[in-house]
């Protein structure tokens, strides 16, 4: 059976999701989030991070991180990055968009962690000039990195450090934030606000919903403003509970956190079949449920040709990125192993 | 039984578009509307219209509209409408973001019908003095109006007329499109492009769907920038099928005709029942699924004290207005009526 | 001698502005507002107010204005102006540009001041709907009023009223204060902070100088964004000295006084002399410099065969302005009022 | 004599340019551009350039770089420059203002020129998916470059080339332009458009003029939009006869060249006497006005209390940067290379 290992987007919505849009289908809710499975997934959310915390549904990745920025910046702001970071190199001119023009500063750095060197040198010399600078206002990690790494607490918090010291916020692109919570054995708050986390992007979409994201600030003071961004974004659902359908049956009973573990446990698999090949090497990834590694590309299209799906990578030498779902299925993983191999 | 005036906002979604995003969430498909559903509902939509369109779907009516009112204008534009349509009533600053900073210009006139001298006044005063002045670009109509008044083919074809003598462009609001459509005889094509109509944001969400609006552009060349501005407001979603399945739905069999149709059936009997009675009058509206009645506060108070739902309408004297669904029942209907002269 | 009362723009620079921009071309001293003759300035507009404030200088009063209203608005904001307001009728885009996108709401009212009731019942109406709505956050009104007449600090107390009450601010587009100033016996104080002006842009091109206005905030603490807003929009001098010599010459010795004492008392002499006419009658103005009349057209076309300047205003029937300036001379006048009855 | 190194902001105005001011501050004139004296530069600017040109004037630098950019961008584009650029480091986020929030992508490279091979890499990796990618739309240099080097005509035809592969836009940030023509035996087209530049902002500020730079297109039918972006910034002078005084006397009998070259004169004087000295050593520039030198700390901080001015520039190590202007005389040349000696 040829794998799909392209992309969690193009994996489709778990039975669970879609029997709860189904159940929420029926009747009539008040709009625009006023209904009661709204407030449901918000007391859901401070009770997962264990904390209060003032959370937007909406259903782009895109809108989650760029209506957060825009709350934490002004036009004038500087936005600090991993040049994989994906506000940096798939959302067009978003982050502009919602900011009003504030600037994104690109870093370096292994496995898309910024470098920390490089960011504190970056936001002290382009933001050292008062009104003829940018106002260094927020330093953006991805958890999971763009490269499939997973950051520790200890990690975050050195970010945090570098931010709080520069009057800066810290804000988290949790697109794949459930695997990097099923990565390892710390808590949704350990890997947010205990460490210095201001706003996380809580991702949904990729790990078996259809469209949602949950914006989380966790200084609600913060985000009086989070609204007004959402509703000029065009992203304030008139019906709002079918965003909150999404997100309730996802929280319930940890699904998100079994459907993570799922991508993630077939990853280690896939991980560890291509570790012991000679025909790819790894590059980076694998924290998660994401892979990066080298192939020779006569390799790659001869797997290609047998119908497994995976995309190049170009910003990485000979690269190409193996993403597992919630449905990828052991056959899948062997079939590829036996066909990279042969 | 009590009724449900409130809002179409305030339906759920029909079981066909619920078992359409059902079928659809199985097995995987390419993201970002690569997919097989998504070219469906493109060809769905030219058959429909009877003429090539491009069509882009989002999740909701404010995006439709504004990333349509974007594509038509710069930043130095100015975009005409009434004082009751929804982008310049409902849609916060968001067609400012889109535009970029384009100006809305405010017109009255009955019915939520742009007075034409009105329109023609405005437009060439404001225009006139060249780099001074806005650059009069789009003339922006609701078809239902926003007092639930129908546009006839002829009504149109006048402000196209006039916009086209300026050499702006024609922008129709079509969130109750549907409506419009079953209210009369005249085909989709009659109602915008033969009528002059350059972009329709074409609703699916009030009438039956989750979260659908269709951005149809009658003319793919001045369609060109509308991707970017989709991708740029975080309106691309990843897993795009999801909003093409809830459009292949509605359009299959004209289940969006049946569907309004059984909304204006529900508020033809519904005003019927009205301008009967002693206690309310007819303001505006009922051409479609949208009826703006005069009642005294008491009696209106009564009516909500009896469970029936509805809002007042601030703009109009002792205004409320009652909307109709697909889900409306004959009961509901009595009911209130009943309620209404006792 | 043919009259030029085509625009106070269209006269020359007053040559003691001339010698202080001579006298500050000789040698060198710090950019971009760090020299002493702008803390000069700064020093004496705070003697001018009585009060303590923040100035910013830059060349043009579209600047000044959006400026201004950026700092006192987000891109949510909703700004309240007179039809006529030169924000919204002269300056393109600019105010949507500097704040982001925040819409402006036009009112009518006599001479160009707004009417207060218009005013209270759009700000309530446009701003009634949380989230949907935009927030009521300026009214913006000019001194001189854009049809000459001159606010007296009464009403401009009933303007601060209305916006206090509501949490907005007051802003004072005084692109002609000097003349509003002139026009009557109460002190720069009593015409803007002491009657609850928040902000004025004073403007000094119109009345002598080359290209210099101040934005003036009389609440510091309300200003501290203003100067990004100045740099990012472009406004930030280098030789910032050459923008504060021209105010440091405008206000010795009230220079600034005196050359707008000089503009009104022409447009006293003028306003008499058609008052006194068969062919022409006052529509609006004359507090100032400013006066609005109606001809016929072809003793209109008459006066300018003749050579005498002056503009159409299209927005009053048959109607053109006559502005005077420092410049003006009783021979000027005098060969007007001639002609204008001969 | 102690020398003032410290910028060319901060030199005066030279004599013949504030005689034109003067000159021209009698009379009246049109306003907004339609005056004798604007017409008359832009003619003088068609004979410099040797070709059809379209020309803005505006009153400073940063305003001329971002409205030009926003005249060859749109709000999706990138824009690609070196790190040192003044648009990337000087500007706060003017560019994102101005542009609608398109993206600025920097480079590195000797002497601040952008480097070929990153810029080509950057481009083509950040443009490469589409919707998802900004669009690279135009290339900035400026020349001279912020480190004082001077491009010649077949290193900006390399920029130029690259640009044109990929249809995009050179643009020239040339504030020290007239010291890039005084370097070499080129002609001002030879070093724009003959070599492929689009649009220059041609500066005056820094050389003599008090606060007028020169926004030049090379291709009219590309500068459509430019005036609207000036408007819309309020960059649009009243008294526009006042930027155009400033530009003809600038121009007259090679005014700009004759200053440009005393600068250059005067900085190859300082970078002799440098290159000679134990006590510094020479970093980059010295092609034009701008030279950056290498000092121990103590060196540095005993010329600074002898009363010479400079500043330091962090972006290189222990480095300094000296700029001569046309005020310059050989005295402080003299006395600070001998205090920098003893």
């Amino acid at each position: 059976m040829p794998a799909n290992f392209g992309s969690d987007n193009s994996s489709g919505v778990h039975p669970l999701i879609i029997e709860a849009l189904a159940k929420a289908s029926m009747g009539s809710a008040p709009a625009y989030g006023a209904d009661a499975l709204t407030k449901k997934v918000e007391s859901r959310l401070a009770s997962l991070f264990e904390c209060e915390v003032t959370a937007l549904l909406v259903s782009t990745g895109t809108a989650a991180n760029c209506i957060g920025l825009a709350t934490l910046t002004s036009s004038f702001s500087g936005i600090y990055a991993h040049a994989e970071a994906h506000i940096a190199n798939d959302e067009s001119t978003a982050p502009e968009l919602y900011t009003g023009g504030a600037r994104l500063f690109i870093v370096g750095g292994d496995d898309a962690k910024p470098d920390l060197e490089e960011l504190a040198q970056k936001i002290d010399v382009s933001g050292a000039r008062g009104v003829h600078s940018v106002q260094p206002a927020v330093i953006s990690i991805s958890n999971l990195t763009e490269l499939g790494a997973r950051l520790s607490p200890d990690e975050i918090a050195a970010y945090s450090e570098l931010a709080k010291n520069r009057g800066m916020k810290l804000f988290m692109d949790g697109a794949r934030f459930a695997n990097a919570v099923a990565g390892g054995s710390e808590s949704p708050a350990d890997l947010t606000w205990r460490s210095g986390v201001d706003a996380l992007s809580f991702g949904a979409t990729k790990n078996g919903a259809m469209a949602a994201e949950a914006l989380v600030f966790f200084n609600p003071d913060e985000a009086i403003l989070a609204e007004f961004h959402r509703k000029r974004g065009g992203h304030l659902w008139s019906k709002h509970r079918y965003l909150a359908a999404q997100f309730d049956a996802y929280l319930e009973g940890d699904l998100w956190l079994e459907l993570a573990t799922a991508s993630n446990t077939s990853m280690a698999r896939l991980r560890d079949g291509i570790s012991l090949s000679n025909n790819a090497s790894i590059l980076a990834g694998g924290d998660g449920n994401e892979l990066f590694i080298a192939m020779e590309e006569d390799v790659a299209e001869g797997l290609l040709q047998r119908g497994h799906m995976f995309y190049a990578w170009p910003s990485l030498p000979k690269a190409y990125r193996l993403v597992t779902s919630f449905t990828t299925t052991t056959a899948e993983i062997d079939d590829f192993i036996e066909d990279l191999n042969s």
